[in-house]
């Protein structure tokens, strides 16, 4: 008798979790899609239920090979810890402390790697998008929170935890009468001065809704120069990727590359900078789909690393 | 005839050209050195010429493997650039456009490894010193300029040039009347606040002469925590360790575990900082020899690559 089961195709799932809302893609490539969802971010259990019944709905159609999963954090990724695949203490409601890679591990019996969304991303880039045969990258994402990962020796970098670059140090604008920004946590912190909300709370309106010509977008491009500009001092990555909903603000980009060559003053002596910044900032070469692809590419290395 | 050539002793040379002295040593390891050296920089090539005669002057004594040069920059470390082993624009005097390794190369026909002063320092205390078993630490000098070195996986990172940390942007504090700062490039700089130049300006005394009870010691570890939370949030490394003159002074160390703890606020939940700050931050275990030796580590590795 003919083993069926054996014939069905092949698969990885790609996870990408995020403040508002988690993507679900079954994939083996950005050119081999079997299926894609979005599910919103509501409390975990729900919303892991979800993604755990998307993808068991399909069961009988794939094969699953194994599954990545990028996720907004704090997150430890440390695999000798004892919390390794739980969020850490964060301010969404109901997440601090939850095992998101264990409750995936018990609902679905495959090899599941994890990594932050914004390594997800930059992983996906490096792979797929605008950072192909590069050694390194940095993938920001400026949306609802502010974050980035880190591609070195073409994989994720994790050190004792993994980079907060939403919270990087900033000086405030001389010309600014704003506060010290709206992070419970720091002050002058770029994401509590620099991120969707904090645009908000500056100028009491959304971002969607300031037009391109609006004040806010000559202070939020000089906000996320000295960032980009201090990423760019303390890792020299060979290309910076900005992606999130902030970013989609047509002339933002323009304006941000402006500043980053203001501010660094020549200092960085590299063609990439002085000749090229058009290529060197640059937006996500897979649009929205970087951390899902992102998450595809972790569960394609852990499938590749454990031999299966 | 027996060819006592081939008898002599073999060492590595470790050279790290500083901005105001160039330490050469003759080693193969930290316990085991033939000779050391300390050499003015003067103009570049009459620094380099007293290095090349202290090595010949031993040439009958020993072998060399190869040579491992950690020298101040900005540097271009990328071989496959026509200005690689160049030093770049730098406001030391007649250096700018030197190139260091042609130099070397032309007087000394041996393998000869090239890295900033500050990756060679954080090699030599990945190996020998108080990184060892790590994957990733930052080494941060803080002297005549601030320049920090990074390792990730073991090697130190390059990217499009090198990191330059002594530039990252930082707020001023609220407390302080100073300008803002004395780097040429940038306003707000690390280097520009916290370099021993800079507590010059601000206080109108040198470093050494400001007692430990003086409220310099205040501001200055305020910057230099403002700088290494930036680094921790960017890089995440494992540890951080702080050499150069300006950390001598007794109490800095403390004060900037203390400002880096409050800085942070809880907000990097990891046992490593909240619970063991002084295991985190600390200085080289190498003492004033972390370059040095690093030096001799870059010449190991280049001599173990090319095979002979």
């Amino acid at each position: 008798m003919p083993n069926f089961e054996t014939e069905k195709k092949q698969y990885f799932v790609g996870i990408e979790g995020g403040g508002t809302k988690f993507n679900c893609i079954i994939a083996n490539h950005p050119d081999d899609v079997f299926e894609t969802t979005r599910i919103p971010t509501t409390d975990p259990d729900e919303t892991l239920d979800h993604i755990i019944t998307f993808i068991k709905n399909f069961q009988n159609e794939f094969q699953i090979k194994a599954i990545g999963l990028g996720t907004f954090g704090p997150l430890d990724i440390n695999k000798k810890s004892p919390n390794y695949g739980k969020i850490s203490k964060t301010t969404k409601p109901g997440w601090s402390n939850f095992d998101i890679l264990g409750k995936l591990k018990d609902k679905l019996p495959f090899p599941i790697a994890l990594d932050t969304d914004v390594n997800a991303a930059a992983l996906g880039e490096h792979l797929w998008g605008a950072g192909q045969n590069l050694e390194s990258l940095v993938y920001l994402t400026i949306g609802t929170g502010i974050g980035g990962g880190v591609i070195i020796n073409g994989k994720p970098i994790h050190g004792l935890l993994h980079p907060e670059m939403g919270h990087l140090l900033i000086p405030l604008s001389p010309q600014s009468d704003s506060p010290q920004g709206i992070c419970p946590y720091h002050n002058n912190c770029l994401e509590g001065i620099a991120s969707g909300p904090a645009i908000e709370s500056i100028w009491g309106q959304s971002p969607e809704d300031l037009p391109e010509d609006h004040p806010a977008w000559i202070l939020e491009a000089e906000y996320l120069a000295k960032g980009l500009m201090n990423i760019i001092l303390a890792i020299s990555p060979q290309k910076i990727i900005l992606g999130g909903g902030v970013m989609k603000k047509p002339g933002l980009l323009e304006l941000i590359r402006e500043n980053i060559l203001a501010l660094l003053n020549d200092y960085v002596q590299h063609s990439s900078i002085t000749n090229s910044i058009d290529t060197y900032i640059l937006p996500p070469a897979l649009g929205d789909f970087s951390g899902r692809y992102g998450a595809v590419a972790l569960a394609s290395e852990i499938y590749l690393a454990q031999g299966v």
